[in-house]
């Protein structure tokens, strides 16, 4: 069934405060990642990955940072995207946040 | 810039009590939905794509069809996948549905 309840979701601990449940298709993947730690003194180290990402904010407010790109305070049902290798990152603002995220292709290292 | 805040995004109008906004990267759509015609008495009739889609259920509740799958009533929270080709639609239950949609390859229809 191509269904996955937010009440039958198991939500995998990425770290303290930084959970993620995900569901995908063969080339997409749809991860909705919550944060309760917030807010932070600083950005998350950057990061980038091969993968196209794109994100909708679902909840809360923060700093968005994007190489080459100046740096954005985004909120509630803003929408960003990431191109393939770009380093980025984020600073919470707020203590809670939550992210749609998308990717193409998946991220397999999600699935382990 | 990789960001569309929703203050400045330009939604269209899809239909009467139907909007979208939408990014995208090279192989990736990000298309926010919104619904405000609820609720239905009958699904809209079904249709299908070759792009894979996921969705996440931002706001409201729905009856969610997918060709060969049993029926579900999903909710805020809940997820979905669409693999390419198999009819899929929804009723809405409530007045307003939100849901955050992703498609691989783009849905270059949504550019024109």
């Amino acid at each position: 069934m191509p269904v996955l309840k937010v009440k039958e979701a198991k939500s995998t601990i990425v770290k303290p405060g930084v959970t993620r449940r995900l569901v995908h298709a063969e080339k997409l993947m749809l991860v909705v990642i919550d944060f309760d730690n917030g807010p932070w003194s600083e950005p998350e180290p950057a990061h980038f990955h091969v993968h196209e990402q794109t994100t909708y904010v679902a909840e809360g407010e923060f700093i968005f940072f994007c190489e080459g790109e100046p740096d954005q305070i985004l909120s509630a049902g803003d929408m960003f995207w990431v191109l393939p290798n770009k380093k980025h990152t984020v600073q919470l603002l707020s203590k809670t946040v939550k992210l749609i995220d998308s990717f193409s292709p998946i991220r397999e290292e999600f699935l382990q």
